[in-house]
């Protein structure tokens, strides 16, 4: 497949949902997306397009898969460093950057730099030993929160421990892989969870979206509501400008997602990502533009479109996989339920726990949004039945 | 390619643009969308997907390419109808069927049963010689609309002729194809023209989309408002039920999308299409459901999803093809003056006059978002450089 005359072609590593969203952008924007799954039931694979083999972490077919990208860029963060390097090495372009990316793919490298840039983070310190997280503990207070610095997703790889025996069994039955280290934070008695996104382009052009809620279950991002209700002026713009001087600091190119605890002291940064992120997927109906739009848009240095957003309200939940293997009969009856929601499927095959796709819905009263989208979702899940 | 457990496929003969935005609600809805192109640098073969080559009109590459289709759709009507009644006959599902279908490919067919449903049309004939053309006109007036039954697109196969010497001059010079009539129609000094658009499904469920304003150039739909500014309520209730008592009495499935002419004693039929059209790509941003997701779910017989405004206006203008091959430049400028623009590109080689993308903008100041539209898609034609 070639595109459009003086039109480009962007490589995308990794086959997941936020690929197969990202395809949606690239159809419409005229863009070219290459995409490197690592096997045909994947959720972009099972969409269809420009679809290239291979793992992540194999430098030859991550090699192979890049000849002829105008730009690559990622769906998740666990591309190996050495492999980015190999690529700008041969002269090609690489959006984040291995340096930024660093950042995403490893907690201590994000805590000591946002640290040393000013932006407030919660006490934290690298540990190796349950003696270590106590003195940290004796510093702070319990409970405290222990990660891994790299590897964990969707609440894996993090622990909250509320005392030695706590981190001493959380230690001792999770050996650290090579290259891995303890990471011991303060647990923050936060208000609520909120993201900030920015897009931001090689010449360092920025796009700040509205300030989201989010709602974490066993650590996996199941409701957002744009904007966060209720959110002080003050804390929306201490969030977005968090976001900003993060994305400079860093040198991020793309989406940045940070996720922050509101707490009534302020904001405090708890993670971040440098792709679409789940926070921000309210904004394929919400936002003027995507999240996957304005990453393209980025990577491609292409000017960022307006991040506003197009409703009062815009609550996204996730629809996460239950019992049943076929989906299709609940998909239509939420369809039937309520002509106004939007339902987005993955492709995926359901496993229970599993993300399988979200639903969106945009208007002005709030708590009918979060029934309607809830209802849809748990229909979907198959909690509910009527 | 497979689906996820239990989701369909759908199969759509076609790989124009049409096909490519259909993949992004296909890609968004879960469901799969298998594309017949004839060439790789059609539209949707250039947006990629699970594409399979093969000519409309060839009827052992349209069977090969039904099976395995839960159902089979169109991004245009040329698929002649005796393949389409093969298919049925072999007991596939084909929507529209190639008995409703018969009424987009041939205008003779569609003046004879809407007329008989009671639609509203100019006054028409078929007509054999410039004879019969001067006895239409001597009971009606001058000018009059001389049209082929079948075939003409975009402004092709149509003729405004106001004389006896013109009407033997397009008729000696367009000798007909066989199965191919002449028909003529009264002339309709209309006050602007307007389309309709509905979704039905298989279960007689229908979905009427606000009455749009459209403008032609050159026979090309150039600009859409919707809605229609300044119609009356009555004009456009009448327009919407006129789209709905076509759409049941030819027993469409999918969209159908009716061109009306508004005059002040009414409104009018001009031409129908059964699929989506370009009077409703304002439809991606610009309604809660778009006319792509609301054809496939309206083929796949699931429940029509709501086609309700999302702003008080919204302004879809065409991009042509001009005289630069290469769009890129004059893209990157069209994104960085208005970042509230959303640009589609189709991924089409440019010609001259070819629809090659569009743009959309909705808000509340029509005179504005005139403006901006207009200039963006003079901008990417090249007509304008500043």
């Amino acid at each position: 497949m070639t595109p459009a005359p003086g039109f480009p072609v962007v490589g995308m590593i990794g086959g997941g949902q936020l690929a197969r969203m990202t395809q949606e952008a690239a159809l419409a924007l005229g863009v070219s997306l290459r995409i490197l799954a690592a096997g045909p039931t994947e959720s972009a694979a099972r969409g269809g397009g420009d679809i290239r083999w291979g793992a992540h972490d194999d430098p030859e077919a991550v090699a192979a898969f890049a000849q002829g990208c105008d730009v690559v860029t990622f769906d998740h963060e666990h591309v190996p460093a050495p492999i980015l390097v190999a690529l700008v090495d041969a002269g090609l372009t690489v959006r984040p950057g291995p340096a930024a990316l660093a950042h995403a793919q490893d907690k201590v490298h994000m805590r000591t730099a946002i640290s040393a840039a000013g932006v407030p983070c919660p006490a934290w310190a690298v540990v190796s030993t349950p003696e270590d997280v106590v003195a940290f503990a004796g510093a702070n207070s319990w409970p405290v929160v222990l990660k891994v610095s790299r590897g964990g997703y969707d609440g894996r790889g993090v622990w909250v421990v509320d005392g030695p025996e706590d981190a001493a069994s959380v230690m001792s039955g999770n050996p650290l892989a090579p290259g891995v280290e303890w990471l011991v934070e303060q647990y923050v008695p936060f208000t609520r969870e909120l993201a900030a996104q920015v897009a931001r382009s090689p010449s360092g052009q920025a796009a700040v979206y509205p300030v989201v809620r989010t709602v974490q279950t066993d650590g996996i991002c199941t409701e957002v509501v744009a904007p966060c209700p209720g959110l002080t002026d003050e804390h929306a713009l201490a969030a977005q400008q968090v976001a900003l001087r993060i994305a400079e600091a860093l040198d991020v190119v793309g989406m940045l997602a940070v996720e922050l605890f509101d707490t009534p002291d302020g904001v405090l940064v708890n993670e971040l990502a440098m792709r679409p992120h789940n926070s921000g997927h309210w904004t394929i109906e919400g936002a003027v533009t995507s999240q996957f739009e304005n990453h393209l848009r980025a990577v491609l240095d292409l000017p960022l479109g307006s991040p506003a957003a197009r409703a009062p309200y815009t609550v996204m939940v996730n629809v996460l996989g239950g019992e049943h293997p076929d989906m299709y009969r609940a998909y239509r009856h939420v369809m039937a339920r309520d002509p106004g929601l939007k339902v987005h499927m993955y492709g995926k095959d359901v496993r229970p726990g599993r993300k399988i796709g979200h639903v969106t819905v945009s208007g002005d009263d709030l708590e009918s949004l979060l029934a309607r989208a809830h209802h849809a979702a748990d229909y979907l899940t198959g909690v509910i039945d009527e």
